[in-house]
């Protein structure tokens, strides 16, 4: 743990829509409830409750953002970034990261118990959209009797939780940092999730999306985070970190993985099936296939709001391209909308968001500065 | 069938290594016979010989290239480039085109019938390289008087099949057209048919290859297909594809497919299974990773020689990015290889080979008639 470190965190859970009169109505039109979010906290909240930094997770990670649990395990997701002095200042702000609705690290998904039932919720649990994953956040921000956010945050998936945010309760956020995002999913997205998903499905063991019992559809999910593993490189981190290293030093003559860029492919798969259920990955890729905030949807909102956005890319991101980010900064100056707008020159493609932390601590750090004195 | 197309074709078998002394010895040390290999020609063979051009095709494409069967059926898929006038003119040369050693459309390969036990090779089919597969193709080109190619050419896989026929015989051929594609498979490359691979495998029907009488994989190969039409194409082209078009109008709130883009890549993974044997596919993809040339490997043999080449690359190819293309070429300047290169500017991505006739013609054409003149 670093000296600026988020230091000893803990994992909360927070429960509402518990009996019928206050369920969550979602998008689809079915009623939900009881919902559990689990959470996380670093720093105060200050006494005018207005330093907020909400920061929003990637498809498969959780509300482990920063610091480390007091029985050990890996520190946070985004270290790098929260704690003292550091892009999101723990001593300034309070920041807020819950796992997302329909996920499987806390919060309430397919593989919670369905108390009616009394076993997992398996493909009965409903369909859902971004929109129903913020309106279920905002309860969870409500409770701490916050109503307006200084800063929703988030690279990837969690970009795009943020632009909804902005989307739909733009008169309690003050401004977004959208990070390798975008504001719609574009059809090589929704094809790249949908033979992840094909893998889960086709796995036998998925059995419909019932094997709670009979045994997880492990190979199907392995496979869907192989193929989400590429797209998050590149081909020059690729060249950079695998080469045409062999396994074995020779070629087996044989359907084993012969290069070590297949082996690491199989770790990460492997390693993957033990913390991810493939029911959540599959209701939360369809969500996310379904967002799109573009055109009028997000400016129309903003319009005369005092909310300033940061948008950052990165050069050699082919999941979430520039032209994504750059299409929707276009949009948002010709709608005088203030917004900041950089491309960071990396060669790790997707991941450099977690891993380009000096470049986006620069960018953050005065953004959010500005933001807070003007 | 246009005028200037190649006209009626037929597929000709050609048999050989049938007994125990003539069979092939191949790079993994097995042994190997008897073998057919399928293959069309188009225009006639000269009287000195000479005027020969060697198509290869890609993982998935067959001895088909131009022309139409008398039974009717599709063009072949080059027929844009293959006929009198066209860029591998009927009229002045004699075309040949054979499908693959390991292949499914007439070559055989492990769906072939193993003589000796009397069902398919299945897995016990033996692993293979680029380098038996072109010393196997060579038997064909041999058996029709043929000593010296006039030109190797092919896109994607077929660009890698004939630069093994430069590093392995280049006393043999004049010339070689490697058209979106690269001199080594890289990481991200053997990454992408790892995942391919794994559908296959992961799918409980493939039962390690011997599938032939319980029923094929059928949802594995599609998704080995729909993962391969993802890298075909780009960005740009499924934006102006598919955009976000959905199947029914709106959202299932299901694991349905929702939109165009899935839709349509579940309608090429159906048809694919029809036409292509699994294992086929994970043999010719395994050989396709071994493939590396690079360096010295290639140029070692040309020194000297009278061999040209034409590199050919697209702008939004990402499969085979340009990047690849331009390293060899280089490293051929350099070693004072008569290389010539050019990297057409297109949207359609890996597929652009397949499309952008137009501008292939004209770069073919010319080269032809300059190494012809020579």
């Amino acid at each position: 743990m670093s000296i600026s470190s988020a230091g000893i965190v803990k994992k909360r859970l927070f429960e509402f829509a518990c009996n019928k009169n206050d369920m969550m109505i979602l998008e689809s039109g079915k009623k939900f409830g009881p919902i559990t979010i689990a959470y996380e906290t670093y720093g105060k909240l200050n006494q005018n409750k207005d330093n907020t930094i909400l920061i929003q997770h990637t498809l498969t990670m959780d509300s482990h953002a920063a610091g480390i649990y007091e029985n050990g395990g890996g520190s946070g997701w985004w270290d790098g970034l929260i704690g003292p002095d550091k892009a999101f200042d723990t001593e300034k702000y309070f920041i807020v990261c819950s796992n997302i609705f329909g996920g499987c690290s806390g919060s309430t998904g397919p593989s919670s118990i369905d108390p009616e039932k009394g076993h997992p919720y398996g493909t009965d649990f409903p369909f859902f959209s971004f929109s129903d994953v913020v309106k279920i956040q905002r309860v969870l921000i409500r409770s701490m009797g916050i109503s307006k956010i200084f800063s929703v945050v988030g690279g990837s998936m969690g970009g795009m939780l943020a632009l909804q945010w902005a989307t739909d309760f733009p008169d309690e956020i003050g401004s977004v940092i959208p990070i390798a995002s975008a504001w719609k999913q574009s059809p090589m997205q929704i094809a790249l999730s949908e033979i992840s998903r094909q893998s889960i499905i086709n796995d036998l063991k998925w059995k419909g999306g019932d094997y709670y019992k009979s045994g997880k559809p492990d190979n199907g999910l392995a496979l869907a985070r192989m193929i989400g593993h590429i797209t998050y490189m590149s081909d020059a981190s690729m060249e950079k970190k695998f080469a045409r290293n062999l396994k074995n030093g020779k070629f087996n003559f044989s359907f084993d993985a012969d290069f070590e860029v297949e082996n690491y492919l199989h770790y990460r798969g492997k390693a993957f099936v033990d913390r991810f259920d493939a029911n959540s990955y599959l209701y939360i890729s369809k969500a996310l296939n379904y967002f799109d905030v573009s055109g009028d949807s997000l400016t129309n909102g903003l319009s005369g709001k005092d909310i300033s956005f940061l948008v950052i890319s990165f050069e050699s991101d082919w999941l979430y391209p520039a032209r994504q980010s750059e299409e929707m900064v276009r949009y948002m100056i010709s709608k005088n909308i203030d917004v900041s707008y950089c491309k960071i020159e990396s060669t790790y493609g997707h991941d450099a968001f977690l891993l380009e932390i000096n470049e986006e601590s620069k960018l953050i750090k005065n953004f959010l500065e500005r933001v807070r004195n003007e």
